[in-house]
């Protein structure tokens, strides 16, 4: 394995940023498919577990649901903190660092848990006006709760500064390459793999991190082509498919999705994506209307999400029937239970 | 197998008291144990599918968490409405009918999504005093709630006596018996198995539950004795406890405890449940203050329950040490998030 810039460059000395050209880092496996999981995974000498299993699927004729929220915080968070907080413990030392992370949902809750098993002081970064119940879920976990005033900008921007070790789920590559596990799980669930596979996109953790599974499963020559990959936002948070799809969205609107796990609206990986979906997939919106019925029908069979992850079932609805499809749903319907 | 009310009379016609004694009803299995988990229950011809996974089992050396809320609505209790509802669903041709249960927390929901998804339509009965955060996962099933003014009994008498069928999950023998499958799960997780399985006590379910699974195991020669159980309760809803112990409780007391799940205070089941424990196991009580510190101790490792698991922490940590010791976790932390 290597790490290299989104352009090809090599890193020297775990920066975020490349210094040739600003892009972030991501992974490259080179050694084949394992089919022992974890052994993909050659940078991490011993593995956080705090209960991790190979989420369930289920479903049948075309249309499969993986629950990826039977997971430790509730959350596919889970797969990136375990990987990018079990590495961070083997690389430093001295756990009494403090690890800085800005996210006041799922990604906060689960580097918050992780990082207080594996011994740091976890600061996490929130802007003013975070949800108090998701809050409440990362105190739990021991972590500081550092609020800041203004944009999410400014928020990152404090926690990029502050001292310590900036856990950013999204600029650090383990975290993104945690992700590769669910296209692993996928690969092995399926005797035929599914035609299309739809999740939730907001800051591109999820499409990069399943990509790069798939892309190794396929370099491997375990699966014969990637399946299609649709990404789905929500029609006022939609920086990817307006790009994609050629429509408008002002990335300096004040509005807030139902779906509140899907925030960015300046994603950093906006290239990544990009190449990722025009090449591999297509990107969907859903209206806030869309998001609540799909959320509550996929109640009514059952299956209890969150409202982000429900919006992977509003754009199955809208679309085609075609081939096999699988929809990942991402968070615990219990974190938005209003 | 067979049916037997508790005082070992045959059952007639579904009935859910014995006609000779009064007493309820349990499953008696006389076919050997399956090494296939869903084998053991010959009386369901098809099963009900929300994305039940074996719960994962985490921990190291004497103490393991059996975490037990990685289920379709988030506690144990799916055990239990899966293989009742399976049945009901196989029994009953016509799903119109109504199915009414009392209960305002895990068994309620539970009830309510396996329920719905078998075609029946649900009613479920609480108290006026439920708790909203509790009912609305209730009600995005698509259960109708129906308020009862007056006290517990009050609540199940109205719900026995409704039209349709009453699935209460106390009283009908294969919501307990759907237990049975946490017995097979740890047998099946522990190559030598725990000492001492800590498990939350309340109206019994779990208990005589698990304990069928165990003596199942026993005699078919799969282990050669059954664990000690360690019933858990809070010490101001002690019923059980206090026979056992020869402790003062007052059934009539009108305290509630922070472990909201475990409500029983004068438990249908009391005499089985003192016949399990005086014979295999203890009971012990926790106060408030022991709870409340268990459960932000498992947070603090990376698990979070709700206050009613986290019991049996509490319990563990007051108990001289001894031996290879299994918790069970019942329900997901995210139900009492406050």
């Amino acid at each position: 394995m290597k790490y290299l810039c989104f352009n090809g460059h090599d890193r020297k000395n775990n920066e975020l940023f490349c210094n040739v050209c600003g892009s972030p880092f991501e992974i490259i496996v080179d050694e084949k498919y394992h089919d022992k999981i974890l052994d993909n995974y050659p940078y991490i000498k011993k593995w956080i577990n705090l209960g991790e299993v190979t989420t369930p699927v289920i479903g049948n004729g075309d249309l499969y649901f993986k629950l990826d929220y039977y997971s430790p915080t509730f959350s596919y968070k889970d797969r990136g903190s375990r990987t990018l907080i079990s590495y961070l413990a083997s690389r430093y030392d001295n756990h009494n660092l403090s690890i800085n992370e800005d996210s006041s949902g799922n990604a906060g809750a689960s580097i918050a848990a992780y990082g207080h098993v594996a011994g740091f002081n976890v600061n996490i970064f929130v802007p003013e006006t975070a949800n108090a119940m998701k809050l409440g879920q990362i105190k739990l976990y021991g972590a500081n709760i550092i609020k800041v005033k203004g944009s999410r900008d400014e928020v990152q921007n404090v926690a990029m500064k502050y001292d310590g070790i900036y856990a950013s789920h999204v600029l650090n590559p383990e975290f993104r390459d945690g992700i590769r596990t669910l296209a692993y799980e996928i690969f092995n669930q399926f005797e035929h793999m599914p035609d299309r596979v739809f999740i939730p996109v907001s800051a591109g953790t999820l499409l990069s991190g399943l990509f790069s599974g798939f892309k190794h499963l396929l370099d491997s020559g375990e699966i014969n082509k990637i399946p299609e990959i649709i990404g789905v936002q929500p029609e006022i948070i939609s920086p990817l498919c307006s790009q994609i799809n050629g429509t408008l969205f002002d990335e300096n609107n004040d509005k807030s999705s139902v779906a509140d796990a899907l925030v960015s609206k300046k994603p950093v990986l906006i290239k990544k994506m990009y190449d990722i979906i025009k090449n591999y997939g297509r990107c969907v919106t859903v209206s806030e209307n869309e998001i609540i019925t799909a959320r509550g029908d996929l109640a009514l069979s059952g299956i209890l999400t969150e409202y982000s992850s429900a919006t992977v079932y509003a754009a199955y609805k809208k679309l085609n029937k075609y081939g096999k499809n699988l929809l990942i749903l991402t968070g615990n319907g219990l974190k938005t239970n209003y």
